[in-house]
This record gives C-alpha cells, sequence and structure tokens, in this order.
C-alpha cells in the first residue's frame, strides 16, 4: 500500500529571510530559541537572521557540533527553561536542525531523548512539539522539511528519533544565505541533494508524487551543481541547488537506499556525510544497474546523460569533476574496518529499499571497490 | 516569493477501503458522522465503507446534492449534535468531500458558513477542524486533498471557506472504488484531473514540487483516461487515473489559469464541470499558445503529443475522443449568457494566475469560439 505524506510550509526565495519576524509573530513566539554554529554565526549569517527576526531578539544558542550531541541538547534545555522560550529555530545545516527538533520535541514532552528512540518503539509517542522554524544555510540535505533527529546520546550511542509531529511549522529557504559557501562544501552538500533524487528514484516504493519531485530534483542538481561548485556567486545557481536540497527532502518519503545504507555505519567514522555519499553513488548505481532498468532510464534523462556513458561512470565522472574524492581510501578509511561496515550496512533499514536486495557480502564486495 | 505546502496522509491502493476501521480508530472516533450521496449508497459503496468500518457504526447522512448546500449541512449539523458524533468520513465525489469539509468547520468553530467566507476575509479565522477522513468514489477533482469547501448558501449565493486547516486527516483512495463508474463519468471526472495538470503546468506561479507532480499528472491521464473510458474493468487505468487525480489535486497550489476561471461562472448554470472543462481546455491553450511556450513543451512531451500537430488541437481531439461534448451548445449554453460569464470570467481570481493576462473582452471571444 501506498503512503504518501507531505508537510511543511515553506518560503522560497532570495531575501527570504527577511520574512524571519512575521514568522515568528505568526507563530505567536515571543522568546524563540536560535539554535546555530560558530561557523554560522562568523559568517555573519547569524547577525542577518538575528536582524530579521526584529521585533523579536531571541536567544542564542552556537554551539551545536557537526554530529549533534545530547551534551548540546542539555545545554539548550537548560537554555530553554532559564530563560522561557516558547519555540525554536534552527540556523543552519543538518546539525542545528536535527538539534532544534530534539529541543522542540523534549520541550514539549519532557523524559529524556532515548525515551522517543525509533528502535525501542519510541518514536510512536512522539505528539506535536514546540513550535520550530527551520532556516537551512546550505543546499543539501534537506533536513529542514525532515521529521527526524539523530543524535549522539551521552553513552556513545546514536539514537534517531523520527514522527511527522516533528516536521517544522515553517521552513524559509533564502539562496541568499548560500552565496558565501565555498566550493568543497557546495560540491560535498550538494551531491547528497542529488543523492536523495537518484537513490529514491530507484527505491522500490510506491509514491509518484515523491518519484516526480525526486525526477526533479535530479536534472535541477545533475544541471546545477557543477555551476554553483565552480561559480559560487552564481545567483540562478545557488537557487536550483536549494530547490533541488529541498526536493530531495520532500521526496525522501520514497525511501533511500545501498548507498545511504553504507554511509549510515560509515558515518560513526566522523566522515563528512555527503562526501561519503559521492564515493558511494557510482557504486551503488553499478550494483543496481540490472535492478532498477526502468528507473535508471529515468534518472539517464532526467540528468541527460549522453548514450553510450553507464550510469556508474557518468557518476564517478561527476564527484570528480566537481573536486570531491572519489574512493573511501582518500577519505582515510581503513580496510580492516570494511567487513564490519558491510554488516551493519545490511542491517540498515535503508538497505531494504534498495532495488536489488544486498547481503553484507554484497556491501563488502562494493566498499572493496570503493576504497 | 514561492509558498510551497503539502499536507495529507493518504493510504493509496486496491483494497485499501480496508483500512477504514483502523484509521477511524487511530483518530480516536468512537461516532464518526459518513457524508455521502443516495447515487453512492445504491451503487452498494457506502455498504462497503459501512463494512470497513466495523468494528466502529457510523451514522449515515446520505442526503448530498450534486452541488452542496447550506440545507444540506444544517441536517448534518443537527444529526452531528443530537447522536453525539465525532468526526466525519466523506465518501464520494468532490461534493460529499466539500460538505464534510464544512460539517468540521461549524461541529469545531460554531457559527454559519458566511462568517468563514473567504471573500470576506472570514477564512482567515479557520483552525483546527474537527478530524475528517475522505474516501474518494471518482477519479477527478482531487477534492480529496483540497483545503476548500465550496456551497450554495440559503439566500442562493456561493460561498468559499478555504484554509489549510480544513485538509483531510487521512484519505484513503482505492481504486477499486472507480470501477464501476459508467465510461461518460469517467470521461467528464477525468477530464478534470488533466486539466489540473496542464493548468497548473501553465500557470506562472514558481513551485517546482508542484511542478514536478502536475507533469505527472498529464503524462498519466493523457495515456490511461482513454483506456480506462474504453474498458472500465481495466484495472491498472482506474489505479492510475485515481493517482492522476491525486496529482492533480496536490499541485493545485501552483494555481489554474483561464479554463477554470471561465468554468466557475458557467457552473452556475448548473452544468457538470469536468464536461465543461473538457469544452474549454482546447481553447485556453490555444489562447495561451504563445504566452506559454516552455510549459506547453513540458505538456506536450508528458502528453506525448506528436509533432506538427498543434496542442488545441490535440487537446480538442482528445476530448472528443473519450466521447465528451466539444461546443458550449451542445451543452444547452445560450448565446446571450455569454457576454455574462466573460465579464465574470475576468473577475474570477482564477484568471489572475492564467499564463496570458485574459479581459472580459478576450473571454467572449473564447466563449463565442467555443459555443
Amino acid at each position: 500500500m501506498a503512503v504518501i505524506q507531505y508537510l511543511s510550509r515553506i518560503l522560497f526565495d532570495f531575501g527570504a529571510i527577511s520574512t524571519l519576524g512575521d514568522e515568528i509573530a505568526g507563530l505567536g513566539l515571543k522568546l524563540p530559541l536560535l539554535i546555530t554554529d560558530r561557523g554560522i554565526a562568523s559568517a555573519g549569517i547569524l547577525d542577518r537572521a538575528l536582524d530579521a527576526s526584529k521585533p523579536c531578539r531571541p536567544v542564542v544558542y552556537d554551539g551545536t557540533t557537526e554530529n549533534p550531541t545530547e551534551q548540546s541538547l542539555l545545554e539548550c534545555l537548560d537554555i530553554w527553561f532559564e530563560r522561557g522560550c516558547d519555540g525554536v529555530i534552527a540556523l543552519g545545516g543538518g546539525s542545528p536542525i536535527d538539534l532544534a527538533k530534539a529541543v522542540a520535541l523534549l520541550t514539549s514532552h519532557g523524559g529524556k531523548l532515548a525515551d522517543f528512540n525509533v528502535k525501542t518503539g519510541g518514536s510512536a509517542r512522539i505528539g506535536k512539539v514546540s513550535p520550530q522554524i527551520a532556516v537551512p544555510t546550505a543546499a543539501g540535505t534537506g533536513a529542514e522539511v525532515g521529521r527526524a533527529c539523530v543524535m549522539s546520546l551521552l553513552d556513545g550511542t546514536k539514537c534517531v528519533a523520527v514522527n511527522l509531529n516533528m516536521v517544522a511549522d515553517v521552513v524559509i529557504c533564502d539562496p541568499e544565505l548560500t552565496l558565501s559557501l565555498p566550493p568543497r562544501l557546495t560540491a560535498a552538500t550538494g551531491i547528497d541533494a542529488l543523492s536523495h533524487g537518484i537513490e529514491t528514484t530507484m527505491s522500490p516504493w510506491i509514491n509518484p508524487p515523491a518519484g516526480a519531485i525526486a525526477l526533479d530534483c535530479v536534472a535541477r542538481a545533475a544541471k546545477w551543481l557543477p555551476v554553483a561548485v565552480n561559480d559560487g556567486s552564481n545567483r540562478q545557481a545557488r537557487w536550483e541547488m536549494m530547490m533541488a536540497a529541498l526536493e530531495g527532502g520532500m521526496c525522501l518519503q520514497k525511501a533511500l537506499g545501498g548507498a545511504h545504507a553504507m554511509a549510515t555505519p560509515l558515518g560513526e567514522l566522523h566522515l563528512h556525510h555527503g562526501t561519503l555519499i559521492g564515493v558511494l553513488l557510482p557504486h551503488i548505481l553499478r550494483f543496481n544497474r540490472d535492478h532498477a532498468v526502468e528507473s535508471i532510464d529515468l534518472i539517464r534523462s532526467a540528468a541527460s546523460i549522453p548514450e553510450g556513458i553507464e550510469t556508474h561512470d557518468w557518476m564517478h565522472e561527476f564527484v570528480a569533476g566537481i573536486g570531491l574524492p572519489v574512493t573511501l581510501g582518500k577519505l582515510g578509511v581503513d580496510r580492516s574496518l570494511l567487513q564490519g561496515i558491510a554488516e551493519k550496512a545490511s542491517k540498515d533499514h535503508l538497505s531494504a529499499t534498495n532495488p536489488r536486495p544486498a547481503t553484507a557480502e554484497d556491501y563488502f564486495g562494493i566498499l572493496q571497490a570503493a576504497i
């Protein structure tokens, strides 16, 4: 049975950040907690957001780490209750957005994040959370329209909480905020957006609206990511990539596949998610080749891949062409880890929606080819 | 600024109606009011829905008229309060779905429907309404994912109430329920679905996710509507058309255009909406031809229109080919009414999103060509 669901109110345009004050007022917030990181603050983006928040003066937390931690969550909760906050604004990439979701969850529900772990069935208990506004500052994860938060707990384990009630009430996408993103980060985040379009297109789940959005994401990212990497000041390229990232996030309900199944355990090595995805995408396309013929044809057509070039070869060239590494070795992954990663990948829930069933042995083979 | 918003949880498959009992329970409903019409009841579809509702036993209202009226609304409210209902189930086409929205609105907000008229700004006051499940029995309007209800008030005027809070909580799309729809009604409802894809594609509003869904709707309806009309028992055609209708409803946020602007005043003559749309579509495509070149190219490609055939000529043949009338005269529209209809069309809010600005004079010319 197809289950199809879309949420969120999204304001998208150059200068959209200027609506922040109105949206804060629209949600009835008096003192939101703005969650960001020091990179965003030092790039001047935080100041622009604070300026746009007027007359409201949000409380700022800028201690978000690259992979958000329960420690940051506890710090945010302390600030929230001490200052009497009433909503969250996430400003940044996937990390501040995930952290903000956890804050919205615990300030409305109480308890600890582990109580809401999807693995123990806790996520099903999540009701309406505190008001949230998400403002992405990169074009990649699509987390701004996401329903999940992923966090490292104090005991070192990862916790995923996921429920539609955690989707942000308002999303403000302003491509202007991405103009200063350096080429390497533009590439590493943008390839993640493209991968969402590619993997959801290959997924066997039936969701034609998501499928249509996924192909539009593929077409947009394949055309504009190289432009955005080569010329970060190209406004159209920034607009198109932010739209591709948003579409990538919107189509995720059609489910991902093997590249993301491998990226989850590889991510535990503290490697950049998008960079990992760039390495893995050509290999999963090769692995799926004869098991997703129709959907790979759709991808080829959307990405305008010339006839006579294999899809995985095109993908390899694309990743190299935007300056990203194309082997796990380049990322410092040690061969001795591959067997363990392959086993974890085969058990990851995203592996179940790869169009070609993949065993630990299959993943081991893919990882060996990718190192 | 692009504003993009998607809602609703949609269960879509042959046999999906069997989930009705679980979904009633999932919303915590003890005694929903099931709103339908006598045609649905006599076709045996009501019995199937009641059977699927078990162990719940909804209260039934089957007095919905073709264009829902405030009289029906008052009858439903009487039943709701007398029996102590706690939610609505709409079973049918656009009329029961619209009526159910009005019931959900007034049982949660009190007052009269006119208090929430979009024309007087009343719709902005609409908050969360009573729980709603929508079960479409035709593949056409896409009202099942709609946010508006249109109703004739007791004083004879039309009232439109529209707010995202009126979107149904759960939508159950079961193509099985459409297998018995006769060819003429299959054609007249299906052409409405196709028109949603076509007009939203031509609309100048920026909403790429809706645009992608609209083109998928066009491709699907152009391919499968003739099949569903010629062989109503073709299960795939019924599935594809129900999906096209759903997609047509989902993309409406990108806005419609001139065909629907004319269909609104023509609808006041109590003519079937889809049949009217079928007559008007070729004419609006001709009118827009040089003002929506890029989007009409996308439509041509999605609908696989052969080169060398003008889009409006193809559309005319398509409408005739599924057995629908191609002139307003055939529907009994009198020439003397055209000037008044043209004036109303030019003032309709949907005219503002036609890609080519259209005056009353323009509409008069189009209507004269269409009669």
